[in-house]
């Protein structure tokens, strides 16, 4: 029986990635004339990762890693021009609007009838919250969950926090890093919805996914069906399987 | 009757404005080589509020602004290796000991043994639980909540995520804007522990504070005995005036 359902933000319910993507290119562009030794995207990457323990996840941490990374591998010939754009850049991704994955707000508003919903995402609190505002997607939501790291211990401590046994909670999410291994690690369900594109960061084996709590979709809109069949709360005591599909 | 204490962070546990000061002293150093024009302090602080809105509060918001506002003062002439330094700046911030305030583990140690406490903090997710972490005071809450504004609203909200009225919560903090003004707004009662330095935005005029709702302690070690007083909470039925210092 599922008691509350946790939907992930970025990637699941609104595009996030193509902002990060499209800036990637435009760091391509703006080093070009540095003529810079490597390659670029692996070394910002690197130093994506070795930040991420320092600045934590979102956009303030990938501005500084792009600036850290300009100024390396431009071997310290980074014109202060360039580090304003990369500024500016920053600004503009926080202030983009939100964009919801097509299907989304019909699939919220079908869920919103079977059960109560929380968000669970990671990332920059301003920024998260900013979203959320912009989204228009914030009343369907019984609580707001923003945490600095998906890990096991964080999806305890916020079913704790609705009390919810964990075997009530599905976890449901573009991330198999964020969303699906650590919900499932937890003892939750975990539904994955992937996204047509994911950062490097977030890809794991799918062997990983054999657990009985895991469950793929294609699409959001396919969400409401699997809950009603998983928590059964539109089973009849006869049990008639035509109203589980 | 008080049945939650707020506590906020930055200033009332530990010692964070310190770290801020230090950086401004090194960055007016960093930048003496360049002759910069204009008054540095002045700048920085109009830059860091420009970005509030987009940035929010926090080391690596306070870093952006640290560069922009070098590249504003210097013309544009500022060196990358200068920018890199701004940028080391802040992952030492955020790697610094959690120093506690003189007196504050004694006077939590107390007060967990009459009411129970939520710390109330805002600024970087990551950077408010890592300093937590590594105070070792954690174990003393119920809950952390960390926010990225302390408005009235804010207050609110987490009154009621914990079902506590306003009469019955009291914000404990040393910012007058963040801790005190919002958190009588929303109905509920102030403790005000000044620091020995604050942030200018910090600072509001004290003619504002005439709420029966407002009190002023000068150190946290006071904290004790006067929510012992407020809440009544070893009042005898006898009302034992002996028992209530």
């Amino acid at each position: 029986m599922i008691e509350l359902v946790g939907l992930d933000a970025d990637d699941t319910l609104w595009h996030n990635e193509p902002l990060y993507t499209r800036r990637r290119e435009r760091f391509h562009d703006l080093l070009a004339r540095y003529e810079p030794e490597g390659v670029l995207d692996d070394r910002l990457y690197e130093v994506e990762l070795r930040n991420l323990q320092h600045f934590g996840y979102g956009v303030k941490g990938f501005v500084l890693s792009m600036i850290e990374t300009a100024i390396e591998i431009t071997g310290g010939r980074l014109e202060s021009a360039d580090v304003r754009t990369i500024i500016d850049w920053g600004r503009d991704m926080l202030a983009s609007p939100t964009e919801l994955l097509d299907g989304v707000g019909e699939a919220l508003e079908a869920l919103g009838k079977q059960l109560p919903m929380i968000l669970v995402t990671k990332g920059d609190l301003l920024d998260q919250q900013s979203k959320l505002a912009r989204s228009g997607l914030g009343h369907h939501f019984k609580g707001i969950e923003i945490v600095s790291e998906k890990d096991a211990r964080a999806y305890t401590n916020v079913m704790a926090r609705y009390g919810v046994p964990p075997e009530c909670f599905v976890m449901v999410g573009n991330s198999l890093r964020s969303d699906i291994l650590p919900a499932i690690e937890a003892g939750a369900h975990a539904v994955y919805v992937p996204y047509e594109m994911s950062w490097i960061h977030e890809r794991v084996l799918p062997e990983a996914l054999t657990d009985v709590h895991f469950h793929e979709i294609p699409h959001m809109r396919d969400l409401p069906g699997l809950l009603d069949r998983l928590s059964n709360i539109r089973v009849t005591p006869s049990n008639d399987p035509a109203k589980r599909t």
